[in-house]
């Protein structure tokens, strides 16, 4: 399993991504779930994957080895807008499918892989992507202005409660670090090492990017913080108007079980 | 989907329920999740069901059938210790498996149904269960209080982070009801209205019922202080050291941008 999250904010794009997976005896650092296509003066891509992992080694290789291509529809350097540059993913992902799809359909192993592609090419805004499986994506938009792909479900409560689009960068990375620090609680199939990737609008480049590791400082403090907020919050809920009711139960049993403890006394 | 939810704490039992079906078009209140069994002076049982009605139907309609029957095998209210009652109900459920198993397999449909059985046998202390599709089931324990079926991932995280068996009935029921407002704002096959079911340990009875319909005044508040808590409580939330290095990316980026215009009015 994985986890990642991409958002767009007015001031930029953040993206987060866990470094886990299931696929064995390898190394964590060979499965990183964060690629940077940053090389080219007018744009910054960045991809996150998740799913089968020879399916998204594949497509992350077929989409370096075409980057000096000349072809537009076939380059992520060429490409001519954000849009152009999923359609590109997309069909570099049918692409693996048409390879590998029926040998993976015999053994039963479902055909599985989704990216998130953020960034921006110069002459558009910042855009944001979620590519599935069938090569097929959807843009982000100021009302839905993030996307998560892998293990997306403990950790989606706190970005629908925080995330605006006009949030600061700061601001948002805090909230996708909450969310993945509810996500390793719940699921050992996501885990540290954590890559932040930070894009100001602009610019062009990677402006920001931090990895953390298990037992990150900060990462800690801030899991230890929210889960003691969460707490003293939890505390002051309002009771309901039958909280009465119920105490009054509570007494009563208890006086019937000290007078059952007399009678059993006497 | 489904979302049901059981707690065992020192001092009673949580049961909530949701009440949404994806089955269509019959009307919602025929899909109530939360069965109770105490008519017998001597126990209460609380059953909580998850997946195909038409399975779930078929398991709570065979158990009630044979509440009057003799054979202790057979009847929840002949069954001598709760792990009888759930071997009970695990063994009405390879019943229906028997009989509709195979047709259901033919029209590629799943056989899912998990239960939640809670309650208390006199000579027993409270107990809870997670009974699976297969029939086979587990039991909470003072380190795992609580059992979730249906979808559980979003209302996990603040289970986690609060449930204590220590924690008092009214608490546990808040969390709950917590859960279930962060479950219904991400998946809309969870619904209103939500059954909640407590029971005091060694009353042998169901001490409160209360149904939360659509636009139940509490919940609502609860999810409102909930939501306006988590925000605020974001806000405290520490900066990591890497805050100036992103701010003063930022700054140079907008001096940067204010001297392009400043070239282009030039």
């Amino acid at each position: 399993m994985s986890y990642c999250l991409g958002i767009r904010l007015d001031a930029g794009l953040v993206f987060l991504s866990d470094s886990r997976t299931n696929a064995g005896i390898d190394s964590v650092a060979t499965f990183r779930k964060t690629f940077l296509f940053d090389d080219a003066e007018d744009r910054v891509l960045v991809l996150l994957s998740a799913g089968n992992l020879a399916i998204t080694q594949a497509v992350i290789t077929l989409l370096t080895e075409r980057l000096a291509e000349t072809d537009t529809g076939r380059s992520l350097y060429g490409a001519a807008t954000m849009f152009d540059a999923a359609r590109i993913v997309g069909s570099v992902l049918r692409e693996v499918h048409d390879q590998d799809g029926d040998a993976l359909a015999a053994q039963g192993v479902e055909f599985a892989a989704t990216f998130i592609l953020g960034g921006q090419i110069r002459g558009e805004p910042m855009r944001l992507f979620h590519i599935y499986s069938a090569g097929n994506f959807i843009e982000a938009s100021r009302e839905t202005p993030y996307f998560q792909i892998g293990e997306t479900k403990y950790g989606k409560p706190i970005l629908e409660r925080v995330l605006r689009p006009e949030m600061p960068l700061l601001d948002a990375a805090k909230c996708g670090l909450v969310s993945f620090d509810s996500t390793i609680r719940a699921n050992l199939s996501v885990g540290a090492p954590f890559d932040l990737t930070i894009c100001l609008g602009d610019a062009y480049t990677v402006t920001m990017r931090r990895t953390f590791g298990a037992g990150d400082a900060y990462l800690e403090r801030l899991g230890r913080v929210w889960g003691n907020g969460l707490r003293t919050l939890f505390l002051t809920l309002p009771n309901p108007d039958w909280a009465d009711t119920l105490d009054a139960a509570q007494e009563a049993a208890a006086s019937t079980a000290a007078e059952a403890r007399r009678a059993a006394e006497a």
